[in-house]
């Protein structure tokens, strides 16, 4: 976790965090402020993350008030709270958050930059074969498109939702070297872990991949 | 289309449309106003759709003004703009609307009421796993898991977006009988759909549901 709201000072303990204590990635939970990480004021803070190699994981929080409001608000209060966070809302603003990223040409500026979107990628992987049709790159100005920024930049995790049809959804579209398995402790365990692996006809190598080896690769671990 | 902003004039409407001219559904691009159907000002309306037996389609459309200024403005115009629209943000609403018009208790109210769902449900069918976890019968406090509801009372098209990822996650988790081939015409034509259709492994019952029979059913053609 880094002070996002002074960028210079997060940087600097950033480079601490790794070089001193040996730390290998960086936690954000939602937005920093009202914006997001596309904000130039974060710039150095992605310059650094970047430079030091280690992963920036867009955990999901409490969305923006106003879209609380338009979005999630009206309904029995328990269900506007929960379509708003775990249900749905933070899911989507983390991909937003991401596309957000990816659209204003971050990853094209910082090549290097490692970013880990759990339970499946919070519904962006989804509509990449959308993205790539509406926003080609005449209309994005990038380089390569969404998808394939998608594919160079972004690790995915389960955190902890079995579900196969998510699985083999990502198998298909984006493949098994960015998938990093992952429960959501303490509300999603590790149990059930085992049978469902087991039901997804891997061979070993992919279980290696997605059980240990790519989470050691992205960590250098 | 129903003059939605007077829901008394609009269900008559809708009454002269149905049974004096034939027509066999109704068509809603984005909200009547501020709210969505979930909005109680609208269940004359709803009402009068379901008592008439006629599918109502969710059409997406702009998203509301701070939900746009929050998640999708501050990027290169175009780029904000098709993010907003085609891209992203107007599948995403149309995809909120129909969330809440299940969480809201609509379906339980009025059972026989059926909605369609263009380019393969607008994010939802993708999601259905985790709102069932996230959102129990216990919290909801509907008799039907969210998932239950969507397979009863929801039809899903894919709106000309050939991704055979998207069909066979849908067939993985709602079956066949809910999906009505279509495309976007203008935009997306029937160029590309018989060799699409031709690469699913479909026998000829399935093809036959998903072309025209599940259509004939839900429009009583």
């Amino acid at each position: 976790m880094l002070p996002w709201q002074l960028p210079g000072e997060a940087a600097e303990e950033l480079d601490r965090a790794v070089t001193e204590l040996g730390l290998r990635g960086v936690l954000l939970a939602g937005r920093p402020g009202d914006t997001f990480l596309d904000d130039p004021a974060y710039r150095p803070v992605l310059e650094k993350i970047t430079e030091l190699d280690v992963p920036l994981y867009l955990h999901p929080f409490h969305p923006l008030p106003q879209v609380q409001q338009a979005y999630y608000a009206g309904l029995p209060e328990e269900v506007s709270t929960q379509f708003s966070l775990g249900g749905w809302g933070w899911h989507h603003e983390a991909g937003i958050h991401l596309l957000r990223l990816i659209l204003s040409g971050v990853f094209e500026r910082l090549p290097g930059l490692q970013v880990i979107s759990g339970h499946w990628g919070e519904l962006v992987p989804f509509y990449l074969h959308r993205l790539d049709h509406v926003i080609p790159t005449s209309i994005s100005g990038l380089e390569k498109t969404v998808s394939e920024i998608y594919r160079s930049n972004v690790w995915i995790t389960p955190s902890g939702m079995f579900h196969r049809a998510h699985f083999e959804f990502l198998r298909e579209t984006i493949g098994l070297d960015r998938l990093i398995w992952s429960v959501d402790y303490p509300y999603l365990t590790l149990d059930g872990t085992r049978s469902f692996l087991d039901g997804l006809s891997l061979d070993s190598a992919e279980k290696h991949k997605i059980t240990h080896g790519n989470a050691e690769k992205l960590f250098q671990l």
